[in-house]
């Protein structure tokens, strides 16, 4: 279940180096090379997955378990404000390392990292007519 | 585990209408009344917690174990090309319910949703203090 050509299943068998926080069967956590903010870092799944969709439950579950923990060390060590928890799935949606990665980015007031919310409205019946849809497709 | 005051809340418990996909004992998972794209979807635990690092590792496991699959659900539902997973912590970080929620975010080319990725770089040694610092608050 590892990707040769995959910079991240190499971090997380150890064949080239990386600042790791945390690793058990499920997960490997190290810091962003390239940080948006100090202490940004980066939780994947140990397998290789292209995107969260093609996980497992159990595999989504045992790798995210880390998530509160991982915030909350995150949090304590940087002293930030906020965080966001963000996962790209799809070069559209700005993923760069075809590998799925949850990553860790520590907020505060003032910092670089900032997205908009053009928060749109469903014209009447739509809203129903999509969540049956994904009613059919879970 | 509940806030009379929280509305998410409210919609886990059935108070206020939703549009749900799914629900079970750790998740409920509704569509975005203000979405940033058609099928704009909300994951949220049954239970009520500010931030994700209030919630035990057995919380955030059960509620996320649905992610794969409405990921998956959402992309079939929309046909969209991409998907993005975000979950803020803090106002800072764009919070706006008190109530852990995960938004998952079809993506599209040329859809209005955007972030920045302003990376830097850690000096020499930063990063291994850092990681040292969140590996003992883990």
């Amino acid at each position: 279940m590892s990707d040769p050509n995959c910079i991240f299943c190499k971090i997380a068998s150890g064949q080239i180096p990386a600042t790791k926080v945390l690793e058990d069967e499920y997960a490997v956590a190290f810091l962003d090379i390239g940080p948006l903010a100090e202490g940004h870092t980066l939780l994947i799944p140990r397998d290789h997955f292209e995107t969260v969709d093609q996980m497992s439950s159990e595999k989504v579950g045992g790798m995210l378990r880390h998530l509160p923990a991982l915030v909350k060390a995150v949090r304590a060590s940087t002293g930030c404000e906020g965080v966001n928890v963000l996962q790209n799935n799809g070069r559209i949606a700005h993923q760069v390392v075809m590998h799925v990665h949850f990553h860790v980015i520590p907020r505060n007031r003032g910092d670089e990292f900032h997205f908009n919310w053009p928060a749109g409205r469903y014209p009447e019946g739509r809203m129903e007519q999509l969540a049956q849809a994904i009613r059919e497709n879970l």
